[in-house]
């Protein structure tokens, strides 16, 4: 028999038999890792144990201790949601059920769920998981298989498409419900210790809007109660924060029905919050040697033959017709830049060439998937493009590094970064790669960031660094990031004449600080859960007067406050309820003035953590609100406890 | 017989025969009078001598000395002009010969002319002034008319079409040349003192593009030969100063093919103008208590249905179909707004509420008639939109004229005001009509305005106050505008509860204070030909080492000056030829810096008049310099005569 090699996370490396099992390999290693074993990674792919290895292989044992151990549970969990279903409304039919990030969930035909039956469900899963039934994989001959799915035209197609191949056909069974599925699972319905249904939506089949409609149901799944006790309490938490309710709530933005979907009208509060935004990354960027261009947002669908995107977008577009010929909405900026670049002729001195722009661009997502603004079809992107020598890749990605962390900072967000290299299929030199690669590792490596490899996930066009920040409730998103492209200066013939007087080819550095103005505004929203820092505060000072005899002195305080967004409470109410009400408002900073403070001429503070100073000079809070807004503070620190 | 009454402009009144010509009363009005007469205005509408009167009319006498006189004299021109046509191209055809701001022009048909066909017939047309033919009226009967025309479809639509109901025809006549026309004209080619062929386009048969191709021949004539004089100097001076020539020598901006017509793409010089004046516009608003908003470009067109806009501007406007819906480009950026208004309940002590935005608006102008930044596709409104009680109106009014005067002072623009009052279609109250003209007759006559009454010119939802602005070549252009709306209120049904606790509608006034960025762009290029006051210039002040020893210094006075747009001239040029460049490129002011300077710590100014200080201290320099800026002065002037 012939024998392959295994490679382990730690570099070791094993002959095995050919056709040995994950299991046998860990079996191998040791009796105690062997009789743990879960399920296995081949090549970093999550399979089952029972999954043989005909040739050599990066292989992990997933044991109860493993990350990926959660995700083959929240499998197994989807299997027993089903099995709950069918029990109560034995005419479903099942698709498709798999992990996600923070569940699962299960695509069910001909079913309607309300809430009374999610609660039966509810039950019925506590039962299956309580009765701690065996999960075991079987094996049926293809003609068994589809037999078995006569009534199921689901996985008739599954079994034609995904599983073609495939025969034997691998199920997995417990307490006599059988599903179609590769596995892995854990052994018994009982490692559940902590199970949810959670919601239901609608979805398509294969996700076409020209398919069949099905029932999603949502759940979810931990080893533990207290595992799960403590995402349902998060994700409460994260209800109350969504951005779509402190949106409306705070009067930031609205997506009324008749202006369209996913198009977002922003009203003065919010407009406010983006606009001090934009300026903080405009004084960045012009500070680091960029200049503002802007770009239409329309083109001829000519320029985006050319960039390449027309082929790779087009399903995306906002496409029309002008005067019988077809234009599009961008769906991105560079091609733009690239052509105002192409419109100077330019020397080896004058590089690098720093162009940037409050870039709208428009994609064209599924109706489905618009969700406030975390999906929308137009977006603002802060978006930069170095045109830059070879030589000069090392320097402008630490710039733009720099500008990155200063961002991240004074949000006070964690982040990821992912460096992602070059991709089997790509355009550009050996050398170009070799070269920026190494730059992009220098970087990383002196600014000590501590970042995760992604070998081959880098753009056809090249390498890029990828950022994903964390926000206050532990999720993490898309955002700033920095690429490299080898591509589009080809495409666009851009050139510049060398020291040698040749024309030469520059590299072209896409970078992104915030990315999506729409999606960061979102996560700051429900990072800041409506308390934006006083700098950004649509509303930074609100003033309370005790009594309407205190008005005209509120309207003197507000004029010294200019420049800063003050309002003067002048509603008929007691000072209790006007404090309040500015809690209620998320508002910084309140001045409450009474008789007291107009005679002395002075001001009350109170922060809307309720701390509270009086007597204060309004020039020294004045002082401090400058200091406090210029250094982007995150907090109302006028009062220290 | 029947009398009619006719109207003098000094308003008095003349009872004169039904039938009477315009010639007959200004004779009734005194012979020296009649022997002037060239023409006559009746209710404002230019007619011949000949017009006979048969109903009670204001009327006008036209003499040598009335404005009016040059468009008479300029259409007699056109007569000329197609007459030396025709004897050089006895095949062309005729269409029509219209007088305009600048001259006259004539579309023919079935004719190419090159340079030496326009002085073949420059020359031919010089011959038939100076022989002064006659210029007389004829009338033909219908049938007459078409017979003459038998070669000419051209001709025939028009009697078939504009000249429908008339028989007899009237035609002019010139030494056997005879036109279709109803006048005015002179006397005779004679009186043309200075006549020039200009240039040649193409043009289309009714401007519409699936029509006929015609040559367009544009001309220009004048009472003397100092008048053409002066005009083609003047018309030199404006081609010299062409935004679109200053443009791509400034790089301010560029349209390439490729990006699509009338979509302007700025580059960093460009958009720093734009961003300087956008800040500028933006610190009046705010300061005015308007609120940013931002609203999509693209909407569903159901909202441009409930505007009225889809009824108005569908031609004009970009539509497309997404998911079998039709979305359109915003031709206008109320109906936002207006949702945004509507997104909320507002009490009368909300009242006014201010929104504004720069706003691109996307209309769809013929291809031939877009022109650089003059006419385009997609521009950008400085807008703004008042939300107010009928009481408000005239403070707001009165507001927003105060920014108005601001606006037009800070660029040294001087302008001419018109009122448009209600016209005869039109939506709203007597009520509300009278009490918001006599608001805004008010406001007008309290600040002393100049204006223009023009009775029944109002949009059909309010009467409305224009600006158009003269620039330094003494062309005027359409610019900031005041308009009340009684309709979109009521199409939104926008509503706020009044003192009464009764729902109300408010009043929404439009207003601009550049009106299109592009076009004020364009105005403010040619304007100040390309020198720039110093608070807009893309480049403020350039740094000229006199060697490059002097590079190190050149580098520390620029951080100096941080915050202003500064560059180091690097170039190995002698100062001189640095100097000359910099004159060239119109920067605001020069520092040169030799050894003297090194030594001595000081700096040597020149600025773009070629005025010169030496040995200046930077500090005074700075001041100077952040005054300049802050108050938005017109010239540099640290260095005064």
């Amino acid at each position: 028999m012939s024998t392959v090699t295994v490679t382990l996370p730690d570099g070791a490396t094993l002959d095995v038999e050919s056709g040995a099992t994950v299991e046998d390999v860990a079996y191998e290693i040791g009796p105690g890792l062997g009789r743990d074993t879960v399920a296995g990674k081949l090549d970093g792919e999550l399979v089952a144990k029972e999954e043989p290895i005909t040739e050599d292989r990066e292989i992990e044992i997933v044991t109860e201790d493993s990350d990926d151990y959660l995700d083959v549970l929240r499998h197994t969990a989807a299997h027993v949601l089903a099995q709950a279903v069918l029990r109560h409304h034995p005419d479903a039919k099942l698709t498709i059920g798999p992990y996600t990030d923070e569940g699962f969930y299960y695509d069910i035909a001909d079913v309607e769920l309300d809430a009374d039956d999610l609660e039966e469900i509810q039950a019925e899963a506590e039962d299956i998981i309580e009765a701690d039934y065996d999960v075991e994989r079987v094996e049926y001959d293809r003609e068994e298989a589809v037999e078995k799915y006569e009534d199921n035209p689901f996985k008739r197609e599954i079994l034609d498409t995904e599983a073609a191949g495939e025969d034997p056909v691998s199920f997995y069974r417990q307490d006599g419900f059988e599903d179609l599925c590769q596995g892995p699972h854990v052994d018994s319905t009982g490692e559940i210790g902590g199970f949810e249904v959670l919601e239901t939506s609608a979805a398509y089949w294969r996700g076409d809007e020209d398919r069949e409609t099905l029932t999603r149901v949502y759940g979810t799944a931990f080893p533990t109660e207290d595992g799960l006790e403590e995402y349902l309490q998060r994700r409460e938490e994260a209800k109350e924060r969504d951005h779509r309710k402190l949106g409306s709530e705070m009067d930031l933005f609205s997506i009324p029905d008749v202006t369209g979907p996913g198009l977002p009208l922003y009203h003065p509060n919010g407009k406010t919050v983006l606009r001090e935004l934009s300026d903080y990354v405009h004084e960045l960027n012009r500070d680091m040697g960029y200049d503002e261009v802007e770009t239409p947002h329309l083109f001829r669908t000519e320029l985006w033959k050319q960039s390449g995107h027309y082929d790779n977008y087009v399903d995306d577009m906002f496409l029309m017709d002008v005067d019988d010929e077809e234009y599009g909405l961008k769906p991105m900026n560079c091609p733009g830049h690239a052509t105002i670049f192409d419109q100077s002729s330019w020397s080896y001195r004058d590089l690098p060439v720093r162009y940037f722009e409050d870039g709208k661009v428009y994609r064209r997502e599924q109706r489905g998937e618009l969700s406030g603004l975390s999906r929308v079809w137009a977006f603002t992107i802060d978006d930069g493009h170095v045109f830059a020598r070879a030589d000069q890749i090392e320097e402008e990605v630490r710039r733009i590094m720099d500008l990155i962390f200063e961002v991240l900072d004074t949000f006070d967000l964690d982040y990821e970064v992912a460096l992602a290299t070059r991709p089997e299929k790509s355009v550009g030199s050996d050398e170009i790669w070799e070269q920026s690669e190494s730059q992009l590792r220098d970087v990383l490596d002196q600014q000590n960031v501590d970042y995760d490899l992604e070998p081959g996930d880098g753009a056809f066009y090249g390498p890029k660094v990828d950022f994903a920040f964390e926000d206050a409730l532990g999720r993490t998103w898309d955002g700033p990031t920095v690429q490299l492209d080898f591509n589009m200066p080809d495409r666009f013939d851009l050139e510049y004449t060398g020291s040698d007087n040749e024309a030469h080819q520059p590299v072209m550095i896409h970078r992104a600080l915030y990315g999506s103005y729409e999606r960061f505004f979102m996560v700051l929203i429900e990072h800041y859960n409506g308390r934006f820092p006083t700098w950004l505060a649509p509303e930074q000072v609100r003033i309370l007067p005790v009594t309407d005899d205190n008005l005209g002195y509120a309207h003197r305080v507000k004029n010294e406050l200019e420049g800063y967004r003050v309002e003067v409470e002048d509603r008929d109410w007691t000072v209790g309820r006007k404090i309040q009400q500015a809690h209620d408002d998320n508002v910084p900073y309140m001045l409450v003035l009474g008789d007291d403070e107009e005679e002395a001429g002075t001001v009350s503070v109170r922060d809307r953590q309720e701390r509270e100073r009086n007597d204060v000079d309004l020039d020294a809070f004045l002082d401090h609100l400058d200091s406090e807004v210029e250094q982007k503070r995150t907090e109302p620190d006028f009062v220290d406890e």
